[in-house]
């Protein structure tokens, strides 16, 4: 007998029809002799539903309230997964994060989980109970309900495996696994058996989001084996773990991501702390900076390129005009239309040779290469966004082609 | 300064424009300077929304899960509420049940408050917030969410009031206050300035539903002075309180309640034990017996009538017919077209021949008593159901007409 932990998004249980869906694959692991603990997100639609009944009185209402609005979304999906588990015939429980100890920081809207109590789990788990937990909400030690954020029921899920020591935390989704690239346009994609950690949170990071990321980083931090697969289609998904099969496969991915846009500053004097200003100005407004290039001095001035989620674009060029109109002969432009192309895996580790094999591909595809970033287990590239799905296409054959 | 305890109903905050409005209403209370706590029922439909949503899953969903689904929407209220008043610029915190520490029974559906720890509710008032609570709402023992019932969040809004020594507890409807009789029936029908605990008691009884009995019996039991208002039109409501003023009106209103079946049960022999035997096999299914008339004893055989509600005759049915069939000669017959009309007030227990009045008006407009009871503040008739409306008429008039 084993402890699962099983998360179902909103797609998951948008209607009554795939509520019973979900609640027969829940059943069926309980059938099969395991503890379940199951958490669940708001019904489709519903986040936004709720969102805009907030909109119609009050466009700047406080996270605080907003929190306590939105929790109300898995909360009835909790009890109508529940429903739908009793109709079956089984014993079940539902609680609110609260109540399944659930413990965050008092950031409203975007909370972090900061311990889990799993008393009541547990409790109920030793009554035969299947369990069903509303996601994506806690409580902060000021017993106010906050909610994690978007996304943030992966990451209540995997808190809560933790918390139980699960053999196993399934994250139940619209796709049947991790792809080597998006199968909606690479036709070739394959799905992978087993990814590690740290190639999945490249993955994520880099617009390919199955998991959130927080999620897989508690995971990996625990060792917690993490489980995507599709509540629609009844297949083995991709497992997440510390090491991968990576014997065959030296790239577990081409990712994409068309959130990108590049900031060039050129004409910077060639003083010291410059690059402290920009970047400062930038994080004092929460914008991540990614990939960077930047020019050799020349005549006594440097240029730099950097590039940052597209829709924080106009927060940015804010945060930096007044900045670069102080320094004479600066000059700040922008370039919404670019893309992120990845490849991601552990297996580039040992191999050498995996960039300058991409390069080439997309060179001979005659696709113009605007930036370059690496890292140990990921090389990405900035082109512009109409190259874009051809150059996924073109590097996933480069790699995935030849090793039938 | 005060502090006021003010309930708002599913109608007063049914869309945006009717929360700004009850919004409204709460601020200017604040204005003037009073310390203000307000309970908000589930917005319009929604809690019969959610229940569609239950029965499309499982007709026989567990109560413990209907709690948790149907008390999402107070949650729903309180946080929109909160958003307008925030809107308004005043200061505000909306709380749950539990967090309002209202502690109730185990029964889910219908439990009653065991008691309130008004903690949170003072700190966040001393710390001058506005304080918008869930009603309808509590925690059980177990730290399960519970409902207190349909019409629950009045007993919120009483026992809050209890529990913080409310100066005043407001319960904000969609009629101006207590009227002698329904005045979409009755046009001479008066508004009250004040009624007792009591008469108030007698008339939710019997169908003028004003009040949930439930909270009339705590602010009776407690001092706390109601008053019944509209929250659509700005008049000074109805206030109950101990004793109402009596000096001029010797009864406060006539009641109608058409939720009334007989059921007659006649040649029952004249030994020891039968009502007994009737009325057990009736409680067992918690069905309430209402008028009883019984015939004096008859070649040692006797026959008996009573009312029930009409929602509980097939039950009753159910109930007697066995007992009926093993008494030979008995026989068990019933009536749904009845009603009862009931006039109310404390007036009555010094002035006689009110009575007296009632009957003989309803002779004169020739409708025909079928039953009689009567208590210190309340003469009820059973008449057939197409004369109710006249006889509440016929009856409203014969003691209001000759008052001005």
């Amino acid at each position: 007998m084993s402890l699962i932990v099983q998360k179902f998004g909103g797609t998951s249980v948008a209607n009554a029809k795939l509520i019973f869906n979900v609640a027969n694959i829940i059943t069926r692991a309980y059938q099969e002799g395991n503890d379940v603990v199951v958490i669940v997100s708001a019904q489709g639609d519903m986040t936004d539903e709720l969102i805009g009944k907030a909109n119609e009185i009050n466009l700047n209402a406080s996270k605080r309230e907003m929190d306590v609005l939105l929790s109300s979304g898995e909360q009835i999906s909790i009890a109508l997964l529940s429903m739908a588990i009793e109709k079956l015939g089984f014993p079940v429980v539902s609680l609110l994060g609260w109540q399944a100890g659930v413990m965050t920081s008092s950031t409203y809207g975007s909370a972090m989980i900061t311990r889990i109590d799993p008393g009541r789990i547990k409790k109920e788990l030793d009554k035969k109970n299947i369990v069903i937990v509303a996601g994506f909400q806690g409580l902060s030690q000021y017993y106010d309900v906050t909610t994690l954020g978007r996304g943030g029921s992966d990451t209540s899920a995997v808190g809560i495996a933790v918390a139980l020591s699960a053999d196993l935390c399934q994250i139940y989704t619209d796709v049947e696994g991790v792809y080597t690239a998006d199968p909606r346009f690479v036709k070739d994609a394959r799905k992978l058996d087993s990814i590690s950690y740290d190639e999945m949170l490249e993955l994520a990071t880099l617009g390919a989001q199955v998991l959130n990321n927080r999620s897989v980083e508690i995971a990996k931090k625990h060792h917690v084996e993490l489980e995507v697969l599709s509540s629609f289609v009844d297949v083995p998904g991709t497992i997440v773990k510390e090491v991968a099969n990576m014997e065959k496969i030296l790239i577990s991915g081409v990712a994409k991501d068309s959130n990108v846009a590049k900031i060039s500053i050129v004409g910077i004097p060639d003083t010291q702390g410059w690059a402290f200003r920009i970047f400062s100005k930038l994080s004092a407004r929460d914008i991540n900076v990614d990939t960077i290039l930047q020019s050799a001095a020349c005549n006594g001035k440097r240029d730099i390129f950097f590039t940052i989620r597209e829709d924080r674009l106009d927060d940015a060029l804010e945060a930096l005009s007044k900045y670069c109109e102080s320094i004479k002969g600066a000059k700040l432009t922008y370039d919404k239309d670019v893309s992120k192309v990845s490849i991601v895996g552990a297996g580039m580790q040992t191999h050498s040779g995996i960039a300058a094999k991409m390069f080439e591909a997309l060179f001979a595809a005659h696709i113009d290469i605007q930036m370059i970033a690496t890292s140990e287990i990921k090389v990405s590239v900035i082109v512009s966004k109409e190259d874009t799905d051809e150059a996924v296409r073109t590097v996933h054959n480069a790699f995935f082609a030849t090793m039938d």
